[in-house]
């Protein structure tokens, strides 16, 4: 199995490292640790029992035109935020029978790209994990890790579920899921609750959100359900209670999007929200709470551009 | 006419003073500022035609049993916000003929000073106006300065009348107004919306808020008219047009709420916006904006006590 992986971020990291620990050839485009990466590989530090992991990619290239072979699979871990090019960055990583794999939070953030590349499997992935680069070549794992794969729109293909079977092996739970798209607006309740509620507080981990405004956080998820039901992905009647209650046994927990507004990058706002509002307006659906985050989001970036 | 003006911040310095120009016998309640003011008056510095003025109150007390006499009004101009005890500030200050006039923020604020002292007349002020405290017993009257004045809960006596020409007398226009509490509903519009979306959007001006995001202001105030409407104090039906298009007419202004902020002073979330929102809950209205921003607002207030 060739595997390239694009975007040596946390999460291309850990899940290309994963498939190289059972011996698949993962190769990766790296950029801002293209020096280090080469020269030492990544090292993981897991708190899981997965264990400590030093990853030595089959090749490091700046760009995927550089390599010789193209891959089984080329998997796309960048985050969905402005000014990021996917279809540019996956453009040369493709041979005629490459399956692309986008690893990626978000709503409806497949259709540029299957657009991009019509002719090319689309594997739609979704991670749940706990895992910060901490420097170049430096990655920490602090939980969880499960994955979830799909075919886009929907279906599973042969490539798919072997996919989904090498993850299996190496640790991990990989679940095939045959309606990828309600995976991901069932992962969608939690990430429009939590994620813009962390920034707009000003920094709250989702323990606090949750106790001090859990009938605010369930507004949010039940319109999300609302657009996924009017949309024929209908989530279980339960979904609220469940990530509620999920979050209510988690540790205290600083999400992604406070993590890149502290530091000053980008933040996935539109991947998230935007696309889920917009996803809204289109049915219908009555969503003013999604709505008024989404405007104090926009003012917060803003407010930060302006700084 | 005697006053007592309890609170020598921005507004009570700013309305006590021009009550002295025209002849008024006014003495003052201050709290940090007592040694300056006692010793050298305050200082008024405006921009509009009032011109500077330097306020030489006719008694400096730190505690309104101190004075010898009682006043005709008890002017209580002290923010509304958890921790400062209205009527143990008026309790000292009040003979039998002496009426309360409250120069306040926020909506329903009235109730809890009119239980307090049910024997004496209740005048409720509205003011608007840009002004700020620069240091102790110092000024700065940026902009405007209209007072609208009426009893509570309804109704002008001669009193307020009379309260209402003096002001009137002194330069600014003085509304008195039979419906004082629909006036309050009226301000509340613009309050509201602006106050939370400046600390929620970490801090933007009114213009930048009302280009980026002029529906969702819309929305907030059309909820206080909502609002406003079921408890029998219907609006005019262009009120929020007219206050979109005089705050896109106004400089670029930063709200109370958001100067309070960042100073690390607190804010009057529960008089502006959670009265709003609690009243909104027993008419049934349905305010989702406002629950969102209130509930944001909440969260921001958490955040900043836990740091």
């Amino acid at each position: 199995m060739k595997v390239l992986v694009i975007g040596t971020g946390a999460v291309g990291s850990f899940y290309g490292a994963l498939l190289a620990r059972i011996g698949a050839e993962v190769s990766v485009v790296a950029r801002s640790d293209y020096e280090q990466v080469r020269t030492s590989g990544i090292e993981i530090i897991s708190e899981t029992p997965l264990g400590d992991y030093r990853f030595r990619p089959a090749a490091v290239v700046r760009d995927a035109a550089e390599l010789s072979e193209k891959p089984d699979y080329a998997l796309l871990c960048v985050k969905v935020v402005e000014g990021v090019d996917r279809p540019a960055l996956l453009k040369d990583a493709l041979g005629p029978s490459t399956a692309i794999v986008l690893v990626s939070n978000g709503i409806e953030i497949e259709d540029e790209v299957a657009k991009a590349f019509p002719d090319h499997e689309l594997i739609s992935g979704l991670a749940f994990i706990c895992v910060t680069r901490t420097g170049p070549g430096k990655i920490w794992h602090q939980a969880y890790g499960r994955l979830a794969l799909g075919n886009y729109p929907n279906g599973l293909s042969e490539k798919t579920k072997a996919l989904a079977a090498a993850y299996e092996r190496s640790g991990i739970h990989c679940i095939a899921s045959e309606n990828i798209v309600t995976a991901r607006w069932q992962k969608c309740v939690w990430n429009a609750a939590f994620n813009p509620l962390s920034v707009l507080s000003g920094g709250l981990g989702t323990n606090d959100i949750l106790t001090a405004q859990e009938a605010f956080v369930r507004a949010i998820m039940e319109e999300i359900c609302l657009i996924a039901t009017a949309l024929g992905h209908a989530l279980p009647s339960d979904t609220v209670d469940r990530q509620v209650d999920s979050t209510d046994k988690m540790p205290p927990y600083k999400t992604s999007m406070l993590l890149d507004f502290e530091a000053g990058r980008p933040m996935e706002t539109e991947a998230i929200l935007g696309n889920a509002v917009r996803a809204g307006r289109r049915t219908g659906a009555r969503i003013p709470h999604l709505e008024s985050i989404y405007a104090l989001m926009k003012l917060r970036e803003l407010k930060a551009s302006l700084a």
